[in-house]
């Protein structure tokens, strides 16, 4: 199954008519449109004329591409995981320098959640989609945790530290660093990123020497 | 502001009559049937008219209590996030024995997921509402942040840990508890509640042990 192939199971309220040629430059316009216009005002009232608008292209053109707003929501989705995944590989699971490694992962993640604040907030708050690959939000994380794994296993090594230990970790560090990025971007005025990249950081560092020196 | 102002922001479709004279007997009954349906199918799904008849009342009269499912799930939200706390608060914040009372706590917290599986995934997977004290997930998060505040006060005690990692800490620790919980559910063929209990007080207490000796 490719990232195409997650849609919203939802039916749409009218079958949609697909065009003949799909046009990939058409449907990243649209695409790269929502993501603008997240980022300009609250995206739970983002309008399908408004995207098409800025697209380019007519409201008829943009039901070519998209069933409507959840259609468009989960490619959002699938899209922006994959842009973060792109970003993350750049930094090495493995390598000389594991702790350097999470470091660069961690700033990238921090990066990518900067760039796109109102889409990051939305994400967290808006609530998950049913999909062909089942719950949006859940697809995404478990994305972000396939990546995720071998950096820990990496670290952790030859750790007496069990398979299901070893995928609590990797929920559990995604999990922190996922909320308190949330947390960072609602207190602005006490917390600063700074203080959740050196805090995260020096609580993975903790509970990977504890881990592995058990 | 108390727990009966928590409200949705987004206006019922129609100006609700209210009831000369409320009966919070009726209130409790509607919110308590609507918890009980919760448990049995996807709450998602659930439907007004099945709220009232298993309340024994007709929808008129769910009406005069209710402006709607919006307004049903955010009292069913407030009510829950009451009744969790009021079992945590059972296991003291802070005395002899800190570890005991943060293992009493994990535990109670545990014991509710456990007993309200549909309702906390639909809370984890819903989305959150736009409500009279903000977004309502935030709000209830900060509540039980509140709580748990003490608790780490009293571990961290006199260690050098500022005003914003305790904060962190306190997040961090919620976080990862709600995550694995409900990761918990999603896996209850690989991982166990045991698993998770472990898991946590494990982490907790190393992250605690490197914060109090740095």
């Amino acid at each position: 199954m490719t990232d195409d192939d997650v849609k919203p199971i939802k039916p749409p309220k009218r079958p949609r008519r697909r065009p003949k040629k799909p046009n990939p430059e058409v449907r990243a316009r649209l695409i790269g449109a929502a993501t603008e216009l997240m980022s300009e005002h609250d995206p739970s009232e983002m309008r399908i004329d408004e995207v098409a608008e800025r697209a380019g292209v007519s409201v008829g053109t943009f039901y070519l591409y998209f069933d409507g707003k959840d259609d468009l929501f989960t490619s959002l989705v699938v899209d922006q995981t994959a842009r973060l995944r792109e970003r993350l590989a750049k930094a090495p699971a493995s390598g000389a320098d594991n702790v350097l490694a999470a470091q660069q992962r961690l700033t990238a993640y921090l990066d990518f959640v900067d760039e796109n604040r109102q889409g990051f907030l939305h994400f967290l708050r808006a609530g998950s989609l049913e999909t062909t690959v089942g719950d949006l939000n859940t697809w995404a994380f478990s994305q972000h945790a396939l990546d995720t794994r071998p950096a820990i296993d990496a670290v952790l090594a030859d750790a007496r530290v069990s398979e299901v230990e070893r995928e609590l970790v990797v929920q559990a560090s995604l999990a922190v660093t996922q909320h308190l990025a949330g947390y960072w971007l609602h207190n602005e005025d006490r917390i600063s990123r700074d203080d959740v990249q050196q805090f995260v950081t020096e609580l993975t560092t903790a509970v990977i020497a504890h881990l592995v020196s058990r």
